[in-house]
């Protein structure tokens, strides 16, 4: 923080509600101009399944793509997560999946950081090089993780030091305007093992092609598609290595919680909407408010706090944890996955139980397609489909922590060893 | 029963899966030739909010339609509400909005039923022309209760000893090819009360409009439009009494109940069709399935056999009580009630908890719009809306009759005497 | 039913009211005179601990100890699962733990009646013997099933025909008063398998020693102790078969869902007790109730309903497939099991919930030691731990059947093989 | 904090695991060398309802009763609620009714000490007078605020300036060696208005009694008694006003929350002793641990991890807004008490639901009296029933702060206003 800098809390408010560092306090100004037009855009593009590419390219001109670009590289320098979420949060306050899709961005330039500062050489000059781009508003990074159906993405040598990707995958976020994509693929190694990589592919590049499909549930406007992927070239210095498939490393985890945790502020957020359009409904009622609406009104203002206070701690802990390269790789892992975990369950009972209590305080008219509350309902649900961990394996992890029980806690390579489960 | 039909069990089965009447079993077997083109259709027409038409024809044609119609009129004679349920319950499983439609006609079977032999001579005719039309497939006749927005649907004296009506429902089911519809209305009376009544008004009528406009969150392929009437003329003998703005008597909860209760079967069959889908899904894959997963499908197994013996059990209340006319009308009435309430309050919870654990087992799969689970997502939460009761009127039923507490009961009594909320 | 009885309704209300048959309806009239004594020495003897001996006493004089002992043996004849459990509803609405102790006599009766008419022989003699003892309040006949610590309760033939047996069983329920137990235990069989038999021993047995020590968090006056034998003689025609472990045989479940449904009225029982000091109170209070109350009653009138609807609809089911020895066995066993595991996992989340809510709208009184409601806030917990199955056992088996997985059902077989979790 | 001591963190780690100020961790480390003995006690002492008068002893010897008490005079210095939270926990893991005695204790330190910086001159004194000896280990403070029955705690003038004290208070924590109380009292004034005081009376003052007779649930070591006043003569200098009744004045809030919050703690250290006691039971065994068990461990892990948050923000909350004299002192009342609200609404939830489903985990073992799970499930059943508010109180104090209603906040005035409930 600069010297001129107003001087900060010392102690986050626990309840998502304002950034704890400068450059997050400008990011939420920045924000702050484009919520009318994003909370405008947010019941036509859910129902046409419209990605917000306007908003986005508002996004690019005014700095805000390249947020978690370090202040070196050109970007905002937007270093805490809970300074990340509180601005995803505010974003889902008026359009969950535009929040979705910024959050894909936002990621992007937090673990690209890493890279840069902690890479080997040719990697850092990649990270580089991509968030000089994303500051500028050039660059724009979709996460490819997920396979489609029971095929697996995989590289081969080309037989010159570069690679070959092939494969498709599926719920790629901010696909209609992303440049490049971080792909989840497999390699065979010396020795029978199977090496992880996150090759950074551009769009342009031959062979790789945008699958339209894909509408979801809910988070219809997050622009997410299948992207495929036949034979593209990738040269050796787009690829991130990401460890091997069955090796049991906790160390892994860190880089997966700082990727993800911030997600939780968009839960948060449609949380908090639906909240406010019940109280607002209620408060417009000349009627006395009836006892049933009294009581979801009261559980959903302690669930939300709960779910403030709650998300905010895993949030401060993985920020706390983040500079701790002095502790053990694998304890470190842990120790920012196991609060995010506990939190990501936590957040996703509570906010679709908000969502859910709200529409019953508002009654029938909560029910049209076009209310806000019936997108909330529908985009609150995708929480507990978001890695890592699916509530399944979350319930594997969290109990095998509490009972001293071994596990691949990497879900990557945890995914690349079992039977798919198809689409 | 006719006399060579099969000896039927003396106890229903408490888990509504078979009919306990024959006339039951008949509409279940005629049902079963018409689940495979309903299956097949659910999805297109919910993605385009487009009642199955077809289907209704089909239905004309075969005499569903006239299922609740007693067979002295040429109807199929189901008279058992639980049967009724049960029927509902296997279309719903294939389709809740064709069950939701389905349910307002036999609704309207088993009420006209009702006035056919208890109604004053006028009415008595009048419903039996209309069950005559009911059973040869050619009167639909949809229910109108919900006025749109806050404007009041009223009769005025035609002069000349009709009626004309004018105001506008929202939410009437079934719109796209009903031939009449049941409306509430309020008509001034001496002295400064207000009368209720349910004229009922053919479709060509004068002045009557159909007006496009609601898509629902769910349960978008039930037809469900808004209706106006602009003057339309409604002869004297074609309105239902329905009793008097602010009296507080609870006779009238009997035909309430009666007329509501079996679209607890709806939401039965709308679980068991997540669960069907998850455990099928479950069974299919080779993995060795997670602990979350199978304590979220033992669960479901519990809950969706509570949901079944809790609906079976208000239904058979319901059909006990139903020919009680010995006893206190308004005892009588509140006796059908509060099972009903209770059995609705656990049905909509417990059937929304299945679905919701349904969709977390099966995965991020369940997520894609065009998913059954997302459709059932989505329908299932049509339950808390339908009267009677909304839930905030329920918890005021439930605990006013707990601890002896007065209160207007009649929920078209009671929305007539208080604000409106708006849409 | 003889034929001079009152007609009886062909359903049953659903709701665990009335009996349905006229032994039942004779056995609930029965109970009625103990009532006023059983409530009155409830508090009392939860404090103390103290077995309710003269309840007792009054029940063998009044022929309650035999009231599920067949008229031709000199019992009442209650052969429906559904009117014991009502019997055991009513009992329980006054003192749980009475309701306990009688229910272990009850299922014994109807298990002997089994082996009755169904055993070999030698058995038939003996449950014979031991019914008429009971019908005359003679013989008060205790389960011995769960060892204490690890050490297993094992028979070895004697060298003459006849059996020892020592061990050690825990949670011997109406210990004080019994007469005789029947013992779980094991003994090796040629070929090295291990067999399950299930002893009856006399209280006066040489080596049969009471050991005083458990004392319970709840179901305090429930006589529950602790039984020792060392090297207690057992005469060949005393044991009763209970297959081999580790055979999975599902027809067992039949005796083990026929024995212990009838439980499920305990809980509903202590629910309505619960239900009923909640209303009063509030009833009795003069200030409006607040939101938070009314939304509480209402629930717990919800739920109440919902599990006397489920109860009674597992009652039901085992009560009808109770004579069908035309099925194969192994689906007997699991048709029986199965709604009643569904049920004894809803009535113990829905009893405990309505216990729990009900001291919230009582309020700080309801914490006092001797307050009714505290009794059952502990009572109402005991339910979850009862066999078959504890809830992890009933969750692995509900989603084993309904998943296919294959499994050990029978929790006896299965508990002798595997480490014993110590107390 | 002194120069010398370590740096503490900025930020705290929101799991109320370490104290946040210097005295706070000294507190700590004092606490640890009464833990085992405490811990020990517990079991019997919950038995026999026995206060664990030598532990008050020793916390006297050491100067735990003055943990709150400013450094100037004599105290340790604890002053922020978030220290006295975990302190609570700590002691509460061990035995929560210790815990819950001594928060009495130190919640009087901190209103004291309010009252000696901020009341006038007189009270000032008196504070300062009982700080000291508090600090001295020779002032112990019971809390007396609930009238017995019916009746009403009076004051009346002595006709000489000083008080006459008369009525019976209930539920008095740590009575058995408190050498004050301060009572709840009411006074009527000109014009008709009644006054509110806290008068604070020595345990040998002529009229007073203890009267023995409660035995809780739970928290049975606490201490807990009547106490009964019959004209206690009262100093006007030992009287604190506490406002007058029906005055809707929200200042008052901020006191009720700060002698409140810190019993957060306690319920967090009540699930955090039986989420250990659970993962401890299930580690020790050599079988795999069931599906279910491993559910309910993730799903304990993240409540755990929730309430743990949602204390701490609440507590962080009350310590940034203690200080805070420039604000408009309703609007301070109000923004220190809404998050206290919403923290006690979740935390008495998640912390009953850590405690059921640790019971559920270990199984029948957990169901005898003396297992430690058993008196922890009794225990936190108290915490619903805490000032302020109840659940009711809390609902419709939460609701009207988000639906804009006006409401009387004070809980001491309110029910100065309505009928008493009875016991």
């Amino acid at each position: 923080m600069r010297e001129q800098d107003p001087p900060r809390p010392a102690v986050p408010p626990g309840d998502l509600t304002t950034a704890i560092t400068a450059p997050g306090e400008e990011l939420l100004t920045l924000l702050d101009r484009h919520l009318p037009r994003i909370r405008a855009q947010a019941a036509p593009n859910d129902r046409d399944s419209t990605f917000p590419a306007e908003t986005f390219h508002g996004f690019a001109r005014d700095g805000v793509l390249g947020a978690t670009v370090p202040a070196e590289l050109g970007g905002m320098g937007v270093s805490r997560l809970h300074d990340v979420a509180v601005a995803l949060l505010r974003v889902a306050e008026a359009d969950a999946s535009t929040a979705l899709a910024l959050h894909a961005q936002f990621s992007r330039g937090i673990t690209l950081t890493y890279e840069w500062l902690h890479g080997p050489p040719p990697t850092r000059k990649l990270a580089e090089r991509l968030l000089r781009a994303m500051a500028r508003g050039e660059a724009v990074i979709g996460g490819a993780v997920k396979d489609y159906g029971r095929e697996i993405t995989r590289l081969r040598p080309d037989g010159s030091g570069g690679w070959l990707l092939s494969g498709r995958k599926t719920l790629v976020t901010m696909a209609p305007i992303a440049t490049h994509f971080v792909v989840s693929a497999q390699a065979p190694a010396a020795g029978g093992t199977t090496l992880l990589y996150a090759p950074i592919v551009a769009r342009d590049t031959p062979g790789l092609s945008i699958v339209d499909g894909w509408t979801g549930l809910g988070m219809r406007a997050s622009g997410t598609l299948d992207v495929a992927f036949d034979d593209c070239p990738v040269p050796a210095g787009n690829l991130l290595a990401r460890g091997s498939v069955g090796v049991h490393s906790d160390a892994v985890l860190a880089g997966q919680a700082v990727s993800s945790v911030a997600m939780l502020g968009i839960y948060v957020g449609v949380a908090q909407a639906a909240r406010d359009l019940a109280v607002d409904t209620m408060a417009r009622r000349s009627a006395t408010p009836p006892a049933a609406s009294r009581t979801l009104v009261a559980e959903t203002e302690a669930r939300l706090y709960a779910l403030r206070a709650t998300a905010s701690a895993a949030l401060v802990n993985v920020d706390e944890l983040s500079p701790r390269h002095d502790m053990d790789p694998d304890e470190r892992g842990r120790r920012m996955m196991t609060p995010f975990q506990c939190a990501k369950v936590m957040v996703n009972q509570l906010a679709a139980a908000v969502v859910d209590d709200c529409l019953t305080v508002v009654g029938g008219a909560a029910y049209a397609a076009e209310h806000p509350l019936a997108r909330l309902y529908r985009d609150v649900r995708a929480g507990r489909f978001m890695q890592p961990y699916t509530y399944a394996d979350g319930v594997d992890y969290l109990s095998a922590q509490a009972l001293g029980l071994e596990r691949d806690n990497n879900y990557v390579s945890l995914r690349a060893t079992r039977p798919a489960d198809g689409r």
